[in-house]
């Protein structure tokens, strides 16, 4: 029998570094090939093997590997797609353990946030259950950094040093026309339910006064009331005001303060535009000249801008993948752990 | 009686790289001493001659003249603030004239775009009118890179390279998700007469089927059947469309697509907000789920990735402005002429 195979998938939304993992998984793996034959890589994510659409990546100079380490978004595609419950979808199951057994695939590597951590984690449990084990191993990656046990999430800190510069030029613009111009300046984030992207925008401030002024984060229900006497405060006081606000912010009954309305393949609400809403308030209650930025995906694809420890992560966690896998670890995600200069595992 | 001070103020929206101008001037007048005593800044722009808020430049060290050239936004301040014509309000001219006098101050350099240099020709009239000639010099600075004469506007490079490098990086990421996920992506750039921010977005293309795919500019009127027509053909051929849309895309009769109804100092309608209007059309008549970016402020501020020939640029018209002014040249503007290495004047 030939040497057993890998299969990489990306999954989710991408960010500026996902595909440094893909060059840590596939440099690492080529760093062992006594014992691991291809690495596959899934066209446009789990749906690859789906579809049978494999990429064999040893067909690929050890140059273009290198240079996924440097290359923004998910280079072999990713995709929105969960799949359901065992019980709910067992055919897609089959089909995935057919397509693993044709292409002699033992290991599974999964690149994504929470979702993909947990379809990893079943098909580690069904391959199991079948006898023909699959090993699986989760490779973290998600702006929202909302992944539990590991420090902080590869992706992050891209978007958390983008946010930060961001708003810091665009404040002493504000702070410079403030006088005769725009007053209020409103930027929106990432972050459905979980602040830190927000938050990182506060490293921007180094002294009383600098922007940003207030952070509106989806953890902390919407107060009409107070927001816009701060900014009147504020305005008062700096002459201008700059506002953060994430994608998520939410009144006090959970409903977002500006949903569009459409679901994506998981099921979670379009966000986009709760900018121009907090900005057209700031102007019908208090009557400030106002400019509004929604960064958007520029913010998650921003690789010219990403941060050096953030890639750094992201190689690692790819490399530490492999490692894991050829150890005989099983349904496990390597994670960051800060300061300590080692890694652990984590079990679901 | 004590050498002729110099009076340099910034006006308009700022860029990344108006600040490279000031350490022009401030520079290239140190090294005149013996003909310019100091180097005023106006607080806020020409306001802060006309309210005698002026910044003694020559009580900052040269470290931190210098470190002017990499600092974003305006530095002193700007303004949009429009002189109106003497006739109809000789009091704001004579106020001027009354504070150049009192500082001695002879040389009067506005650092900005068209209504800019228009305003510096006023006072350059007005002063020789009245026998107390101050010779006015232009430095030219806008993002809309739409001076006449001028080769480019400094100010320009540096957003051309935010857009371009933007949208390339927002294409991959749409690239890589759009089988399952986003398939239109619009980001909303500045510019609102002129199509040059938006046209250097075509600069992330680099061959057929990159993104961008569709430009809006607002010098050619929406057609929005064709548009959809494009968008509709683009996603069958690409899986995706990416589309930048200026904030002054205009319909037939002239009247923009999404303006907010605001005006500025300048009666300038303030606007904002076509990117959404673009992403719902498409929403509604072709069902493609989308996401959208309005950059705004963080495109002109965005001194992280900044243009080096822009920032020479910049740095350059400011060193020649004072060059001008002293070989008694008046009521011109410092150009920049392609590839010639040679600058030259430009009368109004």
């Amino acid at each position: 029998m030939s040497k057993a195979n890998l299969f990489y998938a990306q999954s989710g939304g991408v960010t500026s570094v996902i595909n440094a993992s893909a060059c840590g998984v596939i440099e690492t793996a080529r760093q062992n090939r006594d014992k691991i034959g291809k690495v596959y890589a899934g066209l446009n994510g789990i749906v690859g093997a789906l579809n049978e659409d494999l990429i064999d990546t040893n067909k690929e100079s050890s140059r273009a590997i290198a240079s996924l380490r440097s290359t923004p978004a998910g280079a072999f595609g990713s995709c929105r797609y969960k799949l359901k419950s065992f019980s709910k979808n067992q055919r897609e199951y089959e089909r995935l353990m057919d397509v693993f057994r044709a292409h002699n695939i033992r290991y599974f590597l999964y690149n994504g946030g929470g979702d993909s951590q947990d379809t990893a984690n079943k098909v580690s449990q069904l391959s199991l259950d079948r006898g023909s084990p699959i090993t699986c191993i989760g490779v973290p990656k998600t702006v929202d950094n909302d992944l539990p046990i590991t420090d902080n999430c590869p992706g992050f800190g891209s978007v958390a040093k983008y946010v930060a510069v961001s708003i810091r030029e665009a404040g002493l613009d504000v702070a410079s026309m403030c006088e005769s111009s725009t007053k209020v300046f409103v930027m929106e984030v990432m972050g459905r339910h979980a602040g830190w992207i927000a938050g990182a925008a506060g490293l921007a401030s180094e002294q009383a006064g600098d922007a940003p002024h207030i952070i509106l984060f989806p953890e902390i229900p919407f107060n009409r009331d107070k927001f816009l006497r701060k900014v009147k405060n504020c305005v008062k006081k700096n002459g201008h005001c700059v506002i953060v606000v994430s994608e998520g912010a939410q009144n006090k009954d959970g409903s977002f303060l500006a949903a569009s309305g459409h679901k994506d393949a998981f099921g979670h609400a379009q966000l986009g535009g709760v900018a121009p809403f907090i900005a057209n308030m700031v102007k019908d209650e208090l009557g400030y000249k106002y400019h509004w930025a929604v960064a958007d995906y520029l913010q998650r694809a921003a690789r010219h801008i990403a941060s050096k420890t953030d890639v750094e992560q992201a190689y690692a966690v790819g490399k530490a993948a492999v490692e894991f896998a050829l150890k005989g670890k099983n349904a496990v995600m390597p994670a960051i752990v800060r300061g300590k200069g080692k890694r652990y595992s984590w079990k679901n």
